[in-house]
C-alpha cells in the first residue's frame, strides 16, 4: 500500500483501521502499515530501498572557498548530498552558533558548483518559516529529537527530514518521534543514528549498530549512521562506516573538513577529502557486496 | 554582587570581565559569577536561600473539579504553588496532549480558590506568546532542555523558569542550559532534578540526589528534585522526597491526583491528598532540622 | 517466621514450598519467604530493624599508628564498626594491592584497642580460608557481587557477609547475588548499595538512593549507603549520608583517614574524623528522627 | 619484539624500563610494548594477525548428540572452534548451572568428532585445577572479569585465555583486566566484547563495535565479537556479525543451537546451523575484502 504524501490520513477510515490494528505504539512508521522500504529522492538521488546515499561536509559552513572545496572533493568521491551546519546547536551559549543565512547562501553557492542537494539543520520553526526554500532536506538535531512542535512543523512540509536519534532515545522513542512527523502527513522521513550516551569515555559515544537491524525490523523507513559524531575521532571513522554499510544501513553521514585542524566546531572528527575519498573506495565495494548502489 | 534583572548585560563591562575570569563552562550561573543562593519568588512564596517550595499538583489538569479540588487539599497540607499540565509532550502523537488553553483556564479558577500560583509547561514559543499572562512560573520539560530556542524565548520573559534537568544531561549541560536563560536577561530560574536514565528497570528513571550537592558547589540557583516522575512509583516517593530535603534541596514537585487510578496521566506516580498530607508533617520536621522554611 | 541459620534448607519441605509459592526471582531473600526485617548483629552491635549502624575507616589499612588513630576517632563519634582493607581489588595490577595477612593484624590491634568489630573485603577463597577467623564481617566488593564461588563460599561461613551492589548491577540482579548466599544457608547478609555507572563526569558514579525503598519493599534485608566511593568526593559525603537516613537506609559505610591527602588509594574522597565527627552529629538527629537508634 | 611467553617479566630489565615509559596504564597489553598483532594458534587455528577465527556452538552442552551434531555442523560451514557451556554463571542459583564434568566429557567426544579444539567459561580456580588439560581456550566470563584471583591464575596457565569484557567495563578497564594475566605471563589472550549495558530495551545489551578500532589502536592483542549474547534475538545475529567483520574484528563467537527452541538457556539468540551455514558464505566475501583469512 502506498502512503500518499499529502492525504489527509485522520480523514481517511480505512487507515485508522489499519492502524488500530498495529499493536507496537508506533503506527505509520510501521512496517505492518507500509511494507515495502521507503526511499527518498532529491533530484535523483536516493536513499532507501536499495539505493545508498552518503551525506557529507563539514560541521559548520565556515566560508565559500571552504564549502565549495569541500562540496567539489566529495562530489568527486561519490556522495550524493551536501551537509553543511548553517544554524548549530551549542551547549553553550557563547560559542559559535553558525553562520546562519549567510551559511544557507553559500551552502547554495556549493550547491550550485556541484549539483549536491543540502541537507542542513533546522532548530526553530521560525527559521523553517523563513527558510524553508533554500534547504533540501530538514535535519532534526539529536537535542530537537522530542522537540515536538518542530517535529510537527516539518510534518507540515513537502520537504524530506533528516531526523537524528536522541542522546538517550530507545529506539520506540526514536521511531516515535518520526511518527509525529509522519502523522502530519510526511512521510519522507531517514533516520540517522549517531551515538548513544554511555559510560565509555575512549569514544564520545557508543555508536549502536543494531539499531540497523531492529529499525529494519519493525519499519520501512531508510536508516543512515554518522560515525563522524558517534566517535568524535577521525581515527574510527572508516571502522565504524564499513560496519555500517555491512550492518544494512541505507547511507551515511560524514563529517569532511579540507581543513580539520582549524575547523570552527569538531575538527577532531572531521576526515580530510583525501581519508574520505580513501573510505569511499572500500564503501562502494561493499555496498555492492550487500546487493545495493551507491545514491 | 546582585544580578540586575534587566541589565543589558552584554555591553556591562565588568559583568563580562567577571565572566572572562571565570573557568568553568557556566558564567552567570556560577557561584563564582553570584556568591549568594538565588531565591525565586511569587506572590510571597520563596523557594531558594533557606526557602523550601512544594509544588504539587496532577500531571495533567483534567478537570475543574479535580484541579480545585486538589488545589485546595494540598495548600490545606502546606504546599506553596500548584502545578498541572496543559500542554502535554507525549512520546505518541495518538495519546491525550493536554487540555491547552482550557487547562489554563481551569488552573486559573484553582488558583482563584487557593491563592496557590501556577506552574505550567510549555512546549513552543507560540503557546509562550499566547499564555505568558496566565502562567506564573513557566515549566521547561526534560525533553527541551536543550530546545534553545525555547530557552531563549523564556529567557527573554519576566516571569520565572522551572527548568528541568534533560533525561541523560550531564550536570554540566543542565548548568549550561541555565545559561542560555540568565545570558537572555532572566536569572529568575528554578533547576529541577527528576531522574536520569539508567539500566534500572524497577524504577521508570533513577534520582540523582548527588546532583543538589553538586549544583550547591557550582552555582547558586535553587535546585529541587521530583520523585515521582523520577520513580514513577507513588510507594517510593515519600522517601526520595526526605532524601531530597536532609540532602539539601531547596524544594519538591510531587504529583497528586485526587484519583490516581484513573488519571488521564501518571496515575501509578501520584500521591493521594492524604498520602501528601502525611509526607508534609515529615518532610516539614526535615525541613527545619536543615534551618529551613516552608515556603 | 524466622529463618534458622544453620538449616538444610534443601531438605525441608515447608520451607520449599514456600519459596515455589514466591513470584519474584529472588526467594529467600524475599519479604514474601520471611516478613520481618532481618538484623545482623556482631559483638552487641547491630544494623537492621531499627538499628542504624555506621561502618567507618580507612580504604586501605596503612599502618598500625593510621588504623589505631581512625579507629579510636570513629569510636569517639558513635560508629559501630571499623572498616579497612587489606586485600585491595586495583583496576591495575601494578598498583598498591594492600597489605594482605599483616594489614589483618593491623586491624586486630585497632580492634582491640577499641572494641569495633571489623569490616574487610575478601577476593578469594583461599583467602577466606586462611583468615575467616580475624574477620567479624566479610566484604563481598563490587567487582565480585556475580562471583557465584566466591558468594558460594562465604554462604558456607558462620560470618556475616556484607554485598555490595555491583556497578551496573540491576536490583534484581543485586538481590540473586544475595539469594547465592543464603541458599547455601547464611542470612546474615548486609546490602550496600555504592552508587551505579551512569554517563554523569561529576560524580565518580550516581549513587541510587532510591534502591532503598526498593529493597524494603521486596526483601528483608538491612540495606546501607557507602556514599564516599559513590561521589567519589569528600565535599558531597555529609549530604548524601543524611539522605540515605532519611530515605530509610539501615546504615552507612564511610571513609575516613586521618591524613587524606596522603592516603595510598581513595584519599579524595576521605573524611577526615572531624570532618566525621560533625557529620556524625546530623546524621544521629535524622536516625532519631526516623525512629531509629545508632548501633 | 617477540614477547616470550614464560618470561620472568618482572626481572627482565629492559622489559620493565618500557614498561615505565608508556603512559596509558596498560603496559604488556599496549601496542607500544609489542608493536605486530598477537596471534592466537591452537591445533593449526588461529585468530589474530590476518586469521579470523570462528568460534560457535550451544550455550550450554545439553547432551552428546546435541553437541556432536552441532560441532559437525559448525565444522562444515568453516567454525574454526567448538564453545558450550559445562560451567554456566546463572543469576539465580536455582537455574540449571550446567552439566560440569560432564559437560566437558562430551564436549571432548565432540572435539574426537570434528577436531575443533575446544572453548569453555571457567568460573572458579578449583575449576581450573581440576579440569586444565581438557579445555583448548579458557573463556573468562563478563561477570568475571574484574575476579582478580581467577585472572592471576589463568595468567600461570600455558592455555589461551578469551576474556569477555564486563557488562558495564570501559575499554580501559577491558584492557587491564587483560593486563592482569599477561603480567602473570601468558600473554596468548583474545579479547571478546559481548555488549555493554545500557538503557535501550529492544537489544539484550548493546554491541559496542566501535570498541575495534579503538582496541586496534591501543592493543596488540586480537579481538572478537559476539553478537549472540550483544543483541539477545537471532534475528539481528547475522546483520553484527557482518558488521563485525567490515570494522575490522579478528573473529567471531557465535551461539548455535541443533534445536533453539528447546534450548536449556538462551534459545532464543541461538542460530540453527543452518542460518549459521548461510551467515557465514557472507561472512567470508567480507572477510576476504579485509584481506584476511578465515581460521
Amino acid at each position: 500500500m502506498a502512503l500518499a504524501m499529502n492525504m489527509n490520513w485522520r480523514e481517511d477510515q480505512e487507515v485508522i483501521e489499519l492502524i488500530k490494528r498495529i499493536k507496537e505504539p508506533f503506527k505509520m512508521t510501521n512496517r505492518a502499515f507500509k511494507a515495502e522500504d521507503t526511499m527518498v529522492t532529491v533530484d535523483g538521488r536516493s536513499i532507501g530501498n536499495g539505493h545508498f546515499g552518503v551525506i557529507a561536509g563539514p560541521c559548520s559552513v565556515e566560508s565559500r572557498s571552504q564549502i565549495v572545496e569541500v562540496a567539489k572533493a566529495i562530489d568527486g568521491f561519490g556522495a550524493s548530498f551536501l551537509r553543511g551546519g548553517a544554524f548549530k546547536p551549542r551547549t553553550s551559549p557563547y560559542d559559535f552558533q553558525g553562520l546562519k543565512g549567510e551559511g544557507l547562501t553559500l551552502l547554495k553557492a556549493a550547491k550550485k558548483a556541484t549539483g549536491l542537494p543540502i541537507v542542513t539543520e533546522v532548530m526553530a520553526v521560525q527559521t523553517l518559516k523563513d527558510h524553508l526554500d533554500e534547504i533540501d532536506i530538514i535535519q532534526i538535531g539529536a537535542r530537537n529529537m522530542q522537540n515536538y512542535d518542530l517535529l510537527k512543523a516539518v510534518g507540515r512540509t513537502n520537504k524530506p527530514v533528516l531526523l537524528k536519534r536522541g542522546m538517550s532515545a530507545t529506539i520506540e522513542e526514536f521511531l516515535m518521534a518520526a511518527e509525529y512527523i509522519l502523522s502530519e502527513g510526511n512521510d519522507q522521513v531517514i533516520l540517522c543514528e549517531r551515538g548513544i550516551r554511555t559510560f565509555e569515555k575512549y569514544t564520545r559515544n557508543t555508536l549502536d549498530l543494531s539499531a540497523i537491524p531492529v529499525i529494519k525490523r519493525y519499519s520501512h523507513l531508510p536508516i543512515i549512521i554518522d560515525p563522524s559524531h558517534a566517535t568524535g575521532d577521525a581515527k574510527y571513522v572508516e571502522s565504524m562506516a564499513l560496519a555500517a554499510v555491512a550492518a544494512g544501513a541505507d547511507g551515511l553521514m560524514i563529517e569532511v573538513h579540507n581543513n580539520p585542524e582549524h575547523a570552527l566546531s569538531d575538527g577532531k572528527q572531521s576526515l580530510t577529502p583525501k581519508a574520505f575519498g580513501e573510505m569511499m573506495v572500500k564503501v562502494e565495494q561493499i555496498v555492492k557486496l550487500m546487493g545495493k548502489q551507491l545514491g
